[in-house]
């Protein structure tokens, strides 16, 4: 029997549980929401914290500041370990919650295909923390160069290298580029950060390969006139502090550099495999949880997925792309589903309403398909940084970040390239 | 013989350094600035960031962006841990830099009066990760509290222990009193953050006991307005991660507390001890280096001490207090003062003009004693945030925290509060 007050219970407050956690607003149900961090990010311009264009605390929002007056709605700072199907509860750390329904929205992580020991020599950009730690290398690494008086070292502090051709890698390599070009301009005395080599590593034929050719295409010539050296069918094969191993049509390649960021690719979280244990959930070959046309799972209708975690290929045929709309308004039927759910009532399949992809490659230039038009240039700058600052939860951020942007885009500066965390001694970070 | 370039190298990009190196424009001297960080910090803001009302990148200015036009200064990332008084010569924890003349503005870090391993359990606030920091452990205590069902741990989560009534304790206590009672109404469901205890410790007489009577009677009258218990002539004894001790009146007393921040007094940079060792610098009882009436060591003309680690007693008897107006006009005279060192003049010593104190209690007030005028409250409070204002060094920061001031005034929203930095599991961050 469920009681009066039906217990939701979201795990995650990225976009899918936010979302959701929106739009579940009847007084009948009590929310809670676990996260283990205070704060909702907004990971698409996560790249620019790791670029010292923004700082943290302009793409994050407090999950208590958002969800304030939604009296329904508890946010607890929590860990979850395990799920107890049967009992319908989600155990913590240190405690249990109790669920009628519960919506999982945890999201992936960076994968490095097996190698993990690869982490620590190059970062991925999940967390703030990655993105601050990956600002610390960058900005370290030219400092390094700065004060490094061997020419060959100096050079492989010089050379940048991003594993990965996706929307992410796309857009550190285009930030990094403008970076060395534009930004850091008369900075130095020992070096010209102008002459940093940035390398965009990718596996496959084309860069931003779920992008039709023609975005491809013109995204790759504008990395090419930025200055970035694109290296599509080209596979890492080692990393190691001061260079890599790479493969390219049966060749292999040592390519010095002490700076690889990793944006190649993700795995499911641990609430993956934690479904797939305790409620019996199919996953696929990345961990993400196979879900039903209306996002639960298949024998637990109490139980949905939503997010990068879920996969979900009713549609199209394909799994649904990891990027923050699918999310977005996977929340929001969730939401709907649930109140449906509850009524007895059922429920039209997720549908997916792709209004276009989208990727920043520098300053003033973007490849965009909407659908009804193809962009590139300034006019997919424009419409990706109006979508980018509408979707920024809170007010005061979307006005901080429009200030930021524009002044950096007339000064092109980057007034957040700090350098913190971890002690800069040793210059050499990446030698034991 | 003195070499056509004369080559000054600047110790410390904080206020000191910063202005000594902006006022060396004389293309004849080549300048270098050794700084262990990559950026400038404005540290009479750091309050704001340990509090969730600014972000580090608001209060830091990257140090080549600000001497970016400087063609005959070098900024170095550099570690100074000896020096050559012999050779002229900056001994760096990977290398060395040579010196004609030599400007020491180490400045001072925090001190616990011999009982380090305190630092851990009460941390105090000079750097960015300080602050990160001390953010973390107050948002962190927020939603332990918000969890834990035991009502005296519960207590222990929610009292906030500052230790010193100089202006960063009384600036940190005005903070947290309206963190608590404006900032995070309604944030949580499970405790009303207005029942957290603030109190605010000081060994002497008074809090502000630099300031005059009147205002530091004015500053305890607002701070108990805001609910902060101001506690005069209490010393603390012991600290543990459950409580802390303290003693007042030959009376001991323990009181529960698991967030204690250490605002209470400074000790000298590893540099004095190097000047005393290597060029028989006498320091006063807390390390900083006695300078002549123009800043310069005794017997060494060519080496500077300026700023916090300067110990200047010439003008009052008194050493100068340790602020950032002091550490400015220090800079900006040793700058001078080396220019006509250089064309063998003398120089009128040194001389602080007091523009005044003030500090900062809460949203809209604050006191201030202007030297022609005493302020205090809102009008105190807008003294004050134009005079920080104005010397924030970056105009794109001015910009960025007037705005964030004012939304932050309107809304007494702090968006920044971010638990970052740390894995925040267990959520008991003090126990073993």
């Amino acid at each position: 029997m469920v009681p009066e007050k039906t217990r939701v219970v979201i795990v995650g407050g990225g976009f899918g549980g936010l979302y959701a956690a929106q739009n579940l607003k009847d007084p009948a149900l009590e929310v809670t929401l676990l996260d283990r961090r205070n704060f909702h990010l907004f990971q698409p311009l996560l790249y620019q914290v790791a670029t010292g264009g923004l700082s943290p605390g302009d793409i994050c929002s407090p999950l208590r500041a958002i969800l304030n007056r939604r009296k329904n709605i508890r946010v607890l700072l929590a860990e979850v370990t395990d799920l107890d199907v049967e009992k319908r509860r989600v155990i913590l750390s240190d405690g249990a919650v109790d669920y009628d329904i519960l919506l999982v929205a945890a999201g992936v992580r960076h994968s490095y295909f097996g190698h993990e020991e690869w982490e620590s020599l190059a970062p991925g950009l999940k967390t703030v923390e990655d993105a601050v730690e990956i600002r610390r290398r960058i900005f370290l690494a030219f400092e390094a160069a700065e004060r490094d008086p061997d020419p060959e070292r100096r050079r492989e502090w010089l050379t940048f290298v991003v594993v990965g051709g996706g929307p992410t890698g796309v857009e550190l390599a285009g930030a990094l580029a403008e970076l060395s070009k534009d930004t850091l301009k008369g900075d130095f005395r020992s070096i010209n950060p102008a002459e940093a080599q940035i390398l965009l590593l990718e596996g496959a034929k084309q860069i931003l390969p779920a992008y039709p050719l023609e975005l491809s295409q013109n995204a790759a010539a504008v990395l090419k006139r930025l200055g970035v050296r694109v290296r599509t069918e080209t596979l890492v094969t080692e990393v190691y502090p001061q260079y890599l191993l790479a493969r390219s049509g049966g060749n292999g390649e040592k390519i010095p550099s002490r700076t690889v960021l990793w944006a190649a690719g993700v795995q499911a979280s641990s609430l993956g495999r934690i479904l797939s244990d305790r409620a019996g959930a199919s996953r696929d070959r990345i961990g993400r949880v196979i879900v039903e046309p209306d996002l639960s799972l298949p024998g637990h209708p109490e139980i949905f997925v939503i997010g990068d975690l879920a996969h979900f290929s009713h549609q199209t045929g394909e799994p649904l792309p990891g990027v923050a709309p699918v999310a977005m308004q996977q929340g929001r039927y969730a939401a709907r589903r649930v109140r449906q759910f509850l009524r007895g009532e059922s429920s039209p399949p997720f549908r997916y309403k792709d209004r276009g992809k989208m990727a920043v490659i520098g300053r003033a230039a973007a490849v965009a398909d909407l659908n009804w038009i193809r962009l590139s240039g300034f006019s997919a700058w424009l419409v990706w940084l109006f979508i980018h600052l509408m979707n920024l939860v809170e007010y005061e951020n979307r006005v901080l970040v429009l200030i930021q942007w524009a002044w950096n885009y007339f000064t092109r500066n980057r007034g957040a390239r700090l350098i913190t965390g971890k002690d800069p001694f040793p210059l050499s970070i990446k030698e034991p």
